[in-house]
């Protein structure tokens, strides 16, 4: 068992009506990713062609930082709110899917780019498998 | 010229359509939230009362952890991308609608919900009038 | 082979002296603590002797930050900085200490305080691991 | 007031010996600079030179990461913990020390970068002037 399953199983309350495996599933996939990317912007620094690689490295920026918090917000359930989760998920899904399209654009060329591509590609379809399991969209008070 | 400002000023290529004053003020207003909220955990923390603040800790958790990385998204323009800045805003205003109602809830007792509630409705604001000048959303590509 | 290992693996530079063994088992060990700390926060806050757990919570949400940068840090070699690193592993490692011993404290009580600490001595012990193959400390310069 | 002072004034129970002042002129200075070195490294992305600009886009990240944290674990007082708040402050004087001096090489050519290196500066200042009101050092507890 991983930390982050033995993590969930040891919560002490109910964890409600979510799908235990796909929420560890997709918490892990978040923190791999947000390292993965760190490490993919930082490789592409060190690329002699760096300047064909900046758009690259600000959505790897981006995508690590969306995933480090999606798994933050995904690791509490202690007044769970189902509306802000799904809303947080789509927006790491999104950044994932922007930043794993980049990468592959470089995946011949860069080893580094392959690898977070496939990393970025596995956390999206993570954080769909978790949305799709949330069931329907409660309606959300009007902004003021 | 606070940092934010000048920071942005200096940025050496063309910041596209974006309305400068709106976006430093929102990415002011995220800062200062993510730190307000913070602050206001550990100030819940210490009441003597905690166990009826649990909720709101956590809403202040995931609510520091949306402003920050909606900080840093925003800070960036390289390779910027509408529908990501998009996404993660409305994420943003929805744990800052999140946090402030239930700071709100806690202000009549506790002076530190009070304040934090301002300041999440305050970025809840800043969130959504920087949305409201993006423009009409592009057709994001289908998930794979 | 994990993520951080392949991330590792495919940098395109030379990484110079440091161990990689060591390097890429304290990333790891960095993003497991931190979400454990994370997961671990939000089942005391969950627990209805919260008031008993205060202390618990903060040393958790500071080691989860700690880890979080440290794991970051440590995740970019470019223009690599051997005592900035030591200083952050430091830190790092002081955390994981002070949070790995407050847990202890409730391990009997709590299992998610029994997983966290465990997992927090381990993460102290892969910074210590690597602070110490780090070689002899270079004199930094005065601070002005 | 600002809001990190406005937090201050309101946390309920005993903030101890530090010195208010320098603790909030602190507070701001990490979250000022965190945001700064995240724009200042976006910045240098999109310099036409950005190949010379590695290094300090490295720096810009590292210390974005060290001040978030250390405006994270300042603004906590449950708990208070002056050995860790010590050993975080050292590391976050540090990586600024390092960011200021790499940013104040290229002031000359890049405004983002005289602007970043002042930010940087100030906030080691900052850090220092709160490590020096903390008083003396406790033995910490020998590592196992």
């Amino acid at each position: 068992m991983t930390v982050v399953e033995q993590m969930l199983e040891t919560y002490p309350k109910d964890l409600g009506q979510v799908d235990q495996g796909k929420l560890s599933a997709c918490i892990q996939a978040c923190i791999d990713c947000a390292q993965a990317c760190t490490a993919c912007a930082d490789a592409c620094l060190s690329e002699d062609k760096v300047a064909e690689l900046t758009k690259c490295i600000r959505d790897n920026l981006d995508c690590a930082d969306l995933c480090d918090t999606t798994g933050r917000v995904l690791s509490r359930h202690t007044g769970y709110d189902a509306n802000l989760t799904r809303t947080v998920l789509e927006a790491c899904a999104a950044a994932c899917r922007t930043c794993g399209d980049e990468c592959e654009r470089h995946a011949d060329m860069h080893e580094h780019c392959r690898i977070c591509a496939a990393t970025c590609h596995r956390c999206e379809q993570a954080c769909q498998a978790l949305l799709d399991s949330l069931g329907p969209i409660e309606q959300p008070r009007e902004p003021a």
